[in-house]
Order: structure tokens, then C-alpha cells, then sequence
């Protein structure tokens, strides 16, 4: 099933999801767990449009289509070889109705702002610093991982200029960076709204964060309890089981 | 014993911390746990010089004292009554060497200003904005509990204006308030360096944080594991007994 739609050097994952399935490298950057939480993280209404940033295999834009009534959703990427994977994994499921992938860059506001405005924004953008760690700047995993491509600001202002007025954006990006993060939201007008933290388990500190914005939201921090992923005996948790549908 | 220093309408109450002991009001505002976590979240060295701020009974300078090595502890309350009490419990205590009360408004900063610059400051601010609940602006409570006499912003002010170059704060507040606080703390060059949630039970969402800035410091934040004040079962975490010296 679906090898005409692979290449050699690719897998058909099965997102579990209402028979979704999604093309992946073998090797290069693969969707982790980050993206499933980011996916249930963002309240998405019904016939509500979506666009997700830094989309790569589009993995969110999948998931978002099977548990969403949204209208539209539009994954937008800055490699065009994941952009055409992208676009492979949606004629296998045949959501081209529904899920639509551009290979453009998110610095190009010209073209983001001729966009229609859209109700939601997601993105688990790259999550290093540029200058941290040896990287190779033409690496497809350099890329999704590290701020070569975009900075957090780039992304942030990419948000704002594609989201309706009261629109809400969702991101996950790492717990170190959040003074960054309400600070550049908030030079863009975007309000922080909520606040989710992710732990590897209770006991251990969060690696990862989840925060929804608002385009320019009313002032009020909510925080939900932290998302723990994994019990003491190194078993998921109930929580991570119910996002995993098991 | 103590029944000199004390006045009809107050209590003497025994920290269980080398016999120190707070002197409070029966039915006025009486310290809470987020005054000993804060105590217990800062990090004081040994010869360091403190000013805790919004000190109210005095009771994180009485924990500080205890459980640090700091040269002079400074308490500085608007409320004179307060301050009166916070110098009988000092000398009850015998800590008039270490420890002094100053009845002073954290908004005079041509005072502050004056001081000598500390290493560390403390501040447990009221929580709750001016406008929220109904509140009698002569009552005690709600001078402490609500920001009537001096808002967030004063409060990072006023620690910017008495710490070294370098020096570090540390404040409780409400999570709501964190975008807030990051910004504010920014706006006066204090780097947030290392944020802790209390949360109620770790099923629960956090409502309070516990957060350290440091005059003109470098970006990195830091995320400690969440503390819990509960069990599930309604016993005190082993954490918070440890902090009570239980």
C-alpha cells in the first residue's frame, strides 16, 4: 500500500488518526513528539482556516484534518524537497480539498501578507540558537532544528502578518526561551493567552513549552497543569496515551 | 514568654527555625506559605547583603536569617504599624544586629537610591491588580493583598534601584502575571534567570511562581521542576516539610 506513492530513501508512518498516514525520510528529520503536542495544543473551531509554519512533513496540518472540523489548512516550508513529500503524503489521503503545502520561505511577508487571513497559526519552529552547537548550514535537519533559516522574531512576525484580528497562534518551543517569546509577542501584539509546560516526567523540570497568543488579545495569562509525558517506571502517562489515541 | 513584646491584639508565632519567632496580628494579614518559599527560593551567600521588600511581618528576613549566612537583612513596608511590630519581633529574637525594619514607601526611590546597593532582594508584592474584587483601600489586608500602594512596575523599580550591578531579585507572584513581570523586568534591564511553578497538587494548574532576575544579566532562563505543595492524598509534599523544617 502506497509504494507508488514513495521514494526509496522514504517510509509511510501511520499517524493512528483515522487511517492518516505520512511520508518520512528515513534519515533526516522525522516528526517527534514536540508536533503531536503542538497539534493538540491548538483549539481549532469548526470551518476555522489554519495555516502551519515551518510545517516540513506536514505532520500538524495531518493531524490537525483528523481531529478538527477546520476548513482549510495550509502548510507552508522553506525546503521544497519536503514541500513535494508533504504534497505526496496529501494525494495518498486524499485531502488535497483540504490541506494544501507551499515551499516558501516565512521571511517573504510580501507573500504572507497577500494571503487570506487565516483563524489559527501553528509552528514548532527551529529551537536553537544559530550559533549553538557545530552545524552544517546545508543539513535538512540543521534547518528544522536550528535558527539558520529564521529567527524566533522572523516567525513571530510571520504570525501576525497571516492571522485575522483576535486570531490565535499556537507554538512549542523550549522553556529557555520564553522571556524571548512574551517579549517578541508582545512587540507584535500578540497577547499570551495560555501556558502549558511539558516535563519528561513530574519529577524533572519542563523541556518544553506550549503557548497560544492572540492578535491583539485582552490581557490574561492562563496556565494549564503540566503535561508530563512519562510515569516514574518510564511508561507513558494516560495523558500522552489519550493524545497518541491509544 | 515574649508576653513583654507582645500587644493584646497579636500573636508570637515560633518558626521552628533555631527559636525564632514572628510576632502577627490575630485577625490581620498574617504571612502565608508564599512568603516561605520565597525565603527558602532565594539564594543568599554567606556576607551578602539583603533588602526584602513589601516585608510585612518581617518574615523573610526572620527565614533569611536563619537559614543564610547574610550580613545585613533590611525590611522595607509602608505600613508603620507593621514596621513597629517587625522591630519588636527583631528584638525579641535578638537579631537587631542583622536584621532592620524601615517604614518607608517602595516608591520613594530618591530613599532608596540613597541606600547602600544590595546583592540580593526579596519582594512577595501584592498579587491582585487595583481594580479586582471589592476592596476598603484603609484596610490592611488590602494594602498587602492589592496593588493599592505600588504596582508591579514600581515593584521592579524599586528593586533596580537598590540592586548591584549583577545583584539578584527574587519575587512570588501569580502566573497570570508573568508576561508582565518578563516584560516589566526587561523594560529595567533585570534578566530573568531562573523560574520555579508551585502548583497546589501536580494534577493541579500552578498559582504562584517563584522567579529570579539579575540586574543587567545575560539571557538564559532557567526552569526548575515544579513544587508541590499537596499530595494527592492532602498530606504536605516531602519538599514542603523539608522547606518547613519537618
Amino acid at each position: 500500500m502506497g509504494n507508488n506513492f514513495l521514494k526509496e530513501d522514504e517510509t509511510l508512518d501511520d499517524l493512528q488518526l483515522k487511517g492518516i498516514c505520512v511520508i518520512q525520510k528515513k534519515h533526516a528529520f522525522r516528526f517527534g513528539v514536540d508536533a503531536v503536542l503542538l497539534a493538540n495544543f491548538a483549539t481549532v473551531k469548526k470551518d476555522a482556516t489554519v495555516i502551519d509554519l515551518c510545517t516540513g512533513t506536514g505532520i500538524v496540518p495531518f493531524i490537525l484534518s483528523g481531529k478538527t472540523k477546520a476548513f482549510k489548512i495550509t502548510g507552508i516550508e522553506i525546503q521544497e524537497e519536503m514541500v513535494e513529500m508533504a504534497n505526496r503524503s496529501c494525494r495518498f489521503n486524499k485531502l488535497e480539498d483540504k490541506i494544501k503545502f507551499i515551499n516558501k520561505d516565512l521571511k517573504d511577508l510580501k507573500f504572507l501578507k497577500n494571503l487570506s487571513k487565516v483563524d489559527v497559526v501553528t509552528v514548532n519552529p527551529p529551537y536553537k540558537l544559530k550559533n549553538s552547537g557545530i552545524i552544517n548550514p546545508n543539513d535538512r535537519d540543521a534547518i528544522a532544528r536550528h535558527e539558520i533559516c529564521c529567527t524566533l522574531e522572523d516567525v513571530i512576525k510571520a504570525c501576525k502578518s497571516v492571522l485575522k484580528d483576535n486570531g490565535r497562534m499556537y507554538m512549542i518551543h523550549r522553556p529557555d526561551r520564553l522571556a524571548d517569546i512574551i517579549c517578541i509577542m508582545r512587540k507584535y501584539k500578540i497577547e499570551p493567552k495560555l501556558i502549558k509546560m511539558v516535563q519528561p516526567n513530574f519529577k524533572k523540570a519542563p523541556n518544553m513549552l506550549l503557548i497560544e497568543g492572540q492578535n491583539n488579545g485582552g490581557t490574561f495569562l492562563k496556565w494549564e497543569t503540566p503535561l508530563c509525558v512519562h510515569n516514574l517506571d518510564g511508561t507513558y502517562t494516560d495523558e500522552i496515551n489519550k493524545i497518541y489515541g491509544k
